[in-house]
């Protein structure tokens, strides 16, 4: 990511894919989400859903794998540019996640964010990126969406609120 | 869980404690949120929060965890009296999801859940239950708080939107 003056509302990047295998998904459940539809494919047969579906909490922790792994290859790339890297702060939240719909095994989902806000943060060092990160399965279809926002630092400080 | 037509606003349940081990910080992180400071003792050291801590996403996958032991266990106790059990539906997401402070290894979380809405749902055989579900700390500290909401089943259908 950009130092945060060098960002700018508007700015959309896709971060990547995900699979969510039948594996991966009751991997994830059984630790964070032990709901039979989760954990159990005849379970989730009975179910509303029909077939096993990931956690809602598995399709967020992908995006928030991918949006990592992405800032990890950019720094890569600027420390290789020589070129100094912004430090990434803590997160306040997380705005307005929706589930859209389900995410089932062998489902692929393709992960995008794009930057909605940039405004001073607490401390006069960092400033605040809201962004809304979505997600899209195989078939073009919207299943994740949430607002999620992150402290990131400035070449310089600024104004704190 | 009770029914929908059982649940009243206000109501509140304690759902559990979570303790965050500087394993099961690093397990979850190095698979849904690899950032330095929740992978890395030395590199945590070093960032803003100074000691290895939590992802957020952990201490949400925390909250899910307890939720859903709890329910397991209430639905047991119904089953032993020869009750029915209620189905619980999908979520549709989020709302107001704040990491308000680090969790640290070595820190135990208590959840509690408190039901702030009822309302009808898309089908009229599930209504909708809204919760303020929250974290505390060992030092009676909030950490986390976040709007979740579920669809519950009703004993009788009822109105949808």
């Amino acid at each position: 990511m950009n130092y945060f003056e060098d960002l700018t509302v508007g700015e959309r990047v896709v971060l990547g894919s995900y699979t969510f295998t039948a594996e991966g998904i009751k991997a994830f459940a059984k630790q964070y989400d032990p709901q039979p539809f989760h954990v159990d494919e005849e379970a989730a047969k009975q179910s509303h859903f029909g077939a096993l579906c990931a956690s809602g909490w598995h399709t967020a922790g992908a995006a928030m794998r991918l949006i990592a792994l992405f800032n990890q290859r950019d720094h890569a790339e600027r420390k290789e540019r020589g070129e100094s890297i912004p430090k990434i702060g803590p997160s306040p939240g997380v705005r307005d996640l929706r589930w859209v719909k389900p995410v089932y095994a062998g489902d692929c989902v393709t992960y995008a964010s794009e930057i909605r806000e940039l405004r001073a943060g607490r401390r006069p060092e960092f400033g605040l990126v809201v962004s809304h990160v979505t997600g899209t399965n195989q078939h073009g279809e919207l299943v994740y969406s949430a607002q999620g926002s992150v402290f990131v630092e400035r070449r310089v400080p600024g104004p704190s609120n």
